[in-house]
C-alpha cells in the first residue's frame, strides 16, 4: 500500500477502515520512531511555504528523506491557507526524496491530530529521516502540535520599525526555535532588532523542561541565507535532547498524553452516540453557561444516569 | 451552617457531604455571583502573604468584606507555602471583615479546583464583595485559578541588576496586570527597570480576549506604596470588562469548562471505581510510554470493553 493512501486510511472514520488501519499500524510499530519530528508554526504571510521550500529541498541536498505534514483544522473559523501553501511547494514536490501532505478534514482538532499522529508513524515506517508538521496555528492546533514533535520552531516577521508584530500568546513558550523570515533588504536592519527582542524576551522565561535555551535566526529566501545556520541549531538540539534522555523521555509522555486524550475523545464519542445523554449534556451546558445549575451537580447528574462500567 | 463548615462539605469526597453540599449550593445559587473574583499568583519569596496582607486591609478599609481563598494542590512535588504564609497574615486574619481559608487537600488539582470554585459561590452567598483566589504556582494550579476568576494578577520580583528571574514559562500571557513587589531601598531602581521589560514583553502579545491592554505595576510594602493604584487597576479593568460585556460571557464560558472539567473528571473516576478498567488502563499506559502499542489503538480497546451507555 503506498504512504499517501495508508494516510488516508488512518484519517477515515469508517470502522472497517480504522479496524484496517490499527492492524497495518500494529505490524509497522517495530519500524516506526526514527525520524527527527519537527514541528513549524507561523501565521500567514511569514513566509512558510517559502522556508519549507528552502529548508526541504537543502534536507535532501543533504541525502535526506523528508516528509512535509500539516494540521489544518477547518473547523476552526480563521481560515488557514496551508492547502494553497501546498501548490506553491512546487520544487520541493517534485523531489523523489520529498513526500508532501496537506490535510484537509472537516474533523476536529482532536481527530486531525490523530490522524497527524499516525501518519508520523507511517512515514517513519516508509524510511523518512525527518518528519515536518506544519500548522497554520489557529485555535489550539499549535500545542497539537507542539505534543507530537522533538523540535519546535516559530517563524516571525520582523515588524514596521521598532514594533513587533503580535505574537499569539503562549506560542514562544513552546518554541525551541524562533526564525524570523524575510531578513532581506529594507528588512535586515529590522529583523536584528527583532531577533535582539525576541532573544531578550525568551530569557524572561525559565529553562524548559529540556534544559535546552531556545535560539532566535533570521533567515532569508531571496538571499539564500540562514537554512545551514537553522538546521545547525536543530541537529544541536538533537544531540543535546539524545545525550540527556530528553528525547526519549519526552515521547514517551508525549505517547501517555496521546493515550489519555485518545481515550477521552473516544469515551465522549461514545457517550454522544446515546441521543439521550447528548440531549441531556446540551441541555446542562445551556443551564450552566446561563447560570442556572451548579456545574459540579450538572456533571454529575449526568454521570448519574451512566449505566456501571 | 458557617461559612467555614460550608466549604469543608465541599471539600469533602463522602457520598453523604456531597449530597449536602449539592443542596446547600442549589439553595444558594440565587445569591451568588455578585463578587469581583480575583486571582493571584506568585512564586514563593515574591511577598505574596504581605500583599495580600497590605491588599487586605486597603479593601476592608473602602468597606469591602473579602475572602481569601487558596489553592495548594499537596499532590504536586513542588512543595508550596500557602499554609506558612496563612498564619504570617496575622492583622488581615484579625479583620472582622476578611475571612481567610487555606485548603489544604490531598486531592488532585482537579478535586482542589472544583472545591474552590464551590467555595467563591458559598463566599459570595454569604456576602463577600471581593474573593481573592490565591496559588503558589505550582504544576498547572495557574491555568485552573485564571479559569475562576475575572482578573488574575501575577506578582513578580525584580531581578538581581539587568537580569529578571527566570518566570514560568506561559503565566504572563495569563496575567491581566503584573505587580512587581519589595520596590524599595536598594531595588526601587531595579524594580523600574522590570516594570520597562515587563511592559515591553507584555507587547510582544497579541491583545487578550478581553480587549484589556494588561498594566505592570510597583509596590512596596515597607513603604506603603502602590496598593491604592493597584486596587485602581482592577476597578478600572472591572469597569472595561463590565462595559464591553465581557465580564458576563467570560463567565459562561468559565462555567461551561467547569461542566465539561467535571464531566470528564467524574466519568473517569467512574471509570476507575471499575478495578477491571482501571487495572486495563496502567497496563496500557505503560505499554503506549514503551511504545509497545499505538496509543489510539490502546484507547480503542480500552472503549471497546466499555458497556453502552
Amino acid at each position: 500500500m503506498s504512504l499517501a493512501r495508508a494516510i488516508t486510511l488512518c484519517e477515515s472514520s469508517k470502522i472497517s477502515d480504522r479496524k484496517s488501519a490499527n492492524e497495518l499500524l500494529y505490524k509497522l510499530l517495530p519500524h516506526t520512531g526514527r525520524s527527527l519530528r519537527i514541528g513549524i508554526t507561523g501565521s500567514p504571510g511569514v513566509g512558510k511555504s517559502t522556508f519549507i521550500e528552502s529548508f526541504g529541498k537543502y534536507l535532501t541536498s543533504l541525502g535526506k528523506k523528508i516528509a512535509v505534514l500539516a494540521i489544518d483544522p477547518s473547523s476552526e473559523k480563521t481560515k488557514g491557507s496551508i492547502l494553497g501553501d501546498k501548490t506553491r511547494m512546487e520544487e520541493l514536490a517534485k523531489d523523489p526524496n520529498a513526500f508532501i501532505r496537506p490535510t484537509a478534514s472537516s474533523q476536529a482538532l482532536g481527530g486531525v491530530a490523530n490522524a497527524t499522529r499516525e501518519a508520523i508513524l507511517l512515514c517513519e515506517a516508509a524510511g523518512f529521516d525527518i518528519v515536518l508538521v506544519e500548522t497554520v496555528g489557529v485555535g489550539q492546533s499549535e500545542t497539537a502540535v507542539r505534543n507530537m514533535v522533538d523540535f519546535f520552531l516559530l517563524l516571525q516577521l520582523a515588524g514596521a520599525g521598532d514594533e513587533l508584530q503580535g505574537i499569539k500568546k503562549g506560542i514562544m513558550e513552546m518554541a525551541d526555535g524562533i526564525v524570523i523570515t524575510k531578513a532581506d533588504g529594507d528588512n535586515a536592519k529590522r529583523s536584528k532588532q527583532a531577533q535582539a527582542a525576541y532573544q531578550h524576551a525568551l530569557h524572561l522565561f525559565q529553562a524548559s523542561e529540556s534544559g535546552w535555551q531556545p535560539k532566535v535566526l533570521t533567515t532569508s529566501a531571496i538571499e539564500k541565507k540562514g537554512i545551514e545556520e537553522i538546521w545547525k541549531m536543530i541537529e544541536g538540539y538533537h544531540l543535546f535532547a539524545n545525550k540527556n534522555n530528553f528525547l526519549s523521555k519526552n515521547r514517551g509522555q508525549q505517547n501517555l498524553q496521546w493515550f489519555r486524550e485518545s481515550l477521552d475523545r473516544q469515551i465522549r464519542e461514545k457517550i454522544f452516540q446515546s441521543k439521550r445523554l447528548a440531549a441531556k449534556i446540551r441541555t446542562y451546558e445551556k443551564k450552566v453557561m446561563d447560570e442556572k445549575v451548579v456545574p459540579s451537580k450538572a456533571a454529575e447528574e449526568v454521570v448519574r444516569i451512566l449505566r456501571e462500567f
